[in-house]
């Protein structure tokens, strides 16, 4: 998919860009804070969920300059929710996307503050600028990042995380988890991306469950990874989740059932973009490229 | 001011059920996590805030209704900083409004993400409730909380006094750290009142003005509290700040100048009201209150 890489290269440059200019510059005060949140935030990641914002957002016909903004405060959520589980009392990892994670390079204080205020930054962005002519829906923008945010999203799926150390779960219960968890904020992204151009409800629907499978597959997917590779391939600690006796699809379904359950949500989430229509054909590959990555 | 009492009061009775109502409960999942969030929010706090909020409000003619709702988004910011300073890697504070912090009675993960889910939660309230007819000027209330708490406002406030412990800071410097970590969420709990009902931009700007003296004063009068006051009185640990070699009004002015200081403040306040114009009384009293609440 040539086609494809070029695409996902040419947003990942653009992307950086946007988010360095969305960060406040290391040079204004409280500095070692700004130096922090860009350190925790640029030179890194695959920018997955921006992605999906960007090809919901192409499905939706929006002004690319508007998904900026909504991918920008998806991906600030996603790097605030890193630093704090990095942190000693949550998961306590010195690795991250291949460099110190923000407490081991400035401090566990900075670090906290660090995702405090991106957390903040993400809710600026989305009501200081316009991301769709209709104000009373960019309201609507705001909650549906809010709730999946929170107690009953990616926080809500952290603590369940926390419960369940340690602990048998069921493949339900673990389903819960990573529905929350990781769920929440993906199907956000691609949400958000798709409310900054038009689509009818019914398409909204088919790209939320197209969301939802994607969003599990990509864990299962992460689970498949972090039993199989090594820690200078993933660019974090490999093995981790088993060493701490934390479950996973791997340990509950054994390697082989969890490639198999990823395919299948891999196939319902393209017959949900079949039936939601239009030009799905870069969600279709992000699909391919979130399942496929490295099996 | 037997009037202001009763007004304090029933404001403070109504609100806690305000409060009891927007957390989730704690028999929904993520229990724990629920169960912490009310732990730190409720039964405590003068709600000074919030009591600012309602009187701006009066002053606006806003819908109480409304403005529960803003002030209970400032009240979850205000708790979530609370539960945040407290860890250990912060404050490192065990007692907090007469009870054991968050990370004491809970655990430290689930402190950080009690802090995370209220913030979240703070933002979800501002934008699923109809707060003004205008809902381009509800954006604009969401972003004046999500500056007022980011790396600009509050969470900023709180970088620089990490990074202010053990060094010489000037009265300036000391009245920059304030202004962020204590004085940008107290005006915007005043000027998010208001937007709940109709002020002219001129009024707006003198509230503003009087928000900015009161939530000086505010710090200037803890600074002399936490100086002279003993734990019991205080309902959290006394003497703290001046143990870390924090700098306060107190170290920089001495406890005379200090109390000068606040009172200066406090007429400045004042004067900010009389021009504003309207019903003040209440902004008044709470003016009054703030300064005068000990000595």
């Amino acid at each position: 998919m040539p086609d494809f890489q070029n695409w996902i290269s040419e947003h990942q440059l653009r992307f950086e860009e946007v988010l360095k200019h969305l960060l406040a510059s290391a040079d204004l005060a409280p500095q070692q804070l700004h130096a922090a949140m860009r350190y925790s935030v640029l030179d890194g990641g695959k920018r997955v969920r921006p992605l999906l914002a960007f090809a919901a957002g192409e499905l939706a016909g929006a002004d690319v300059s508007r998904v900026n903004i909504a991918a920008a405060a998806v991906e600030f959520i996603h790097a605030y929710s890193l630093v704090h589980d990095d942190m000693p009392c949550m998961d306590d990892d010195v690795l991250r996307r291949g460099k110190a994670t923000c407490h081991v390079e400035f401090d566990e204080a900075t670090a906290l503050l660090v995702g405090d205020a991106l957390q903040s930054l993400a809710f600026q962005l989305l009501s200081e600028n316009c991301l769709c002519d209709d104000a009373t829906r960019q309201l609507q923008m705001v909650k549906l990042l809010a709730v999946a945010s929170g107690s009953r999203g990616m926080a809500g799926g952290q603590a369940i995380d926390l419960e369940s150390v340690g602990k048998h779960l069921t493949l339900t219960e673990l389903e819960h988890m990573h529905i929350h968890k990781t769920g929440a904020l993906i199907r956000a992204a691609i949400l958000l991306g798709a409310h900054c151009g038009n689509l009818s409800q019914v398409q909204l629907d088919k790209l939320d469950r197209y969301g939802k499978c994607i969003g599990l597959a990509f864990q299962v997917v992460d689970d498949v990874l972090d039993s199989e590779a090594d820690t200078v391939t993933l660019g974090k600690t490999a093995g981790k989740d088993a060493k701490k006796e934390k479950p996973t699809y791997v340990t509950l379904m054994g390697v082989s059932d969890a490639k198999k359950m990823a395919r299948e949500l891999h196939q319902e989430a393209l017959q949900s973009l079949a039936e939601c229509g239009g030009k799905t054909h870069r969600l279709n590959e992000l699909a391919d490229f979130i399942v496929m990555r490295k099996f």
